[in-house]
C-alpha cells in the first residue's frame, strides 16, 4: 500500500506550517487509500523532504507518492523537489517513489475558485 | 452583476504569471456567473491590485469579488491584500468590493490532493 507525503513550501510563520499539519489530519479522515499520510517542507520548516521520506521508509513504506502542495509550476516544483526526491531514491533504490502533479494542475481548482468567490457575495 | 478579480502572488518567472492568465481564460469558459473575470498580482507582475480594480470599475463594475489565489493564510492574505483593497474602497466608496476566502480554506482542496496523488500511481 502507498504512503503519501504532501510537500509544502514551509514558512517562517508557524501558523502557516500548522495549517499544513491540519490539512494532513483532515486528509487522514478523508481517505483510507494510503497506508500513511504525512507532510514535509521544502524549506524553513521540518521535517524536510529527506526526513519525511526516510521516516516513511523506516515505518515500512515500499511505495511512496510525493504530492507537491503548490499552485504554480515554478522552480520549486520543477527542480528543487525532484532533486531532493532523487537523492533519496539514489540512497534507497529498492523504494518506489512517484512525484504527483502539483496541486495547481488539477482542473478542479477552477471550480473551487468560482465556488469560493460566490461564497463571498 | 459581479466582477471577479483573482489575485495571485506574482512571480519573476513569466511562465508562472502566464499560468494565472491561462487560469482566467479557463474560468471564463467555466462560468457565466460573473460579468467579467480578470486577474491581478500582489507583487512583481502587472496589473497590480489597484490597477486591476480600477480597470474593472472603469468597465462599469459596481460589485467586485476579490479572490486571493493563495493556499496559505499568511501575511499576504491577512494584511497585504486587504490593505490594498481598502485603498481602492476609500477612493471609490460607491463600489462594493468583497474579499473571498483564500483558495486554501476550501474544504474541497483535500479531495483534490488525494485525487492528484492517486493519479501518480
Amino acid at each position: 500500500m502507498m504512503h503519501l507525503l504532501v510537500v509544502a513550501h514551509g514558512s517562517r510563520r508557524e501558523d502557516s506550517n500548522l495549517e499544513i499539519h491540519q490539512l494532513i489530519e483532515q486528509l487522514r479522515l478523508t481517505t483510507t487509500r494510503f497506508a500513511a499520510i504525512d507532510c514535509a517542507f521544502l524549506e524553513i520548516a521540518e521535517p524536510n523532504i529527506a526526513q519525511g521520506l526516510r521516516q516513511q521508509i523506516a515505518q515500512g513504506a515500499r511505495q511512496i507518492v510525493v504530492m507537491p502542495y503548490f499552485l504554480s509550476a515554478g522552480r520549486h516544483v520543477s527542480i528543487d523537489i525532484p532533486e531532493q526526491v532523487q537523492n533519496i531514491r539514489d540512497a534507497h533504490p529498492q523504494i518506489d517513489i512517484h512525484i504527483a502533479g502539483h496541486l495547481g494542475v488539477a482542473e478542479k481548482i477552477r471550480r473551487i475558485v468560482i465556488e469560493q468567490a460566490l461564497l463571498a457575495i
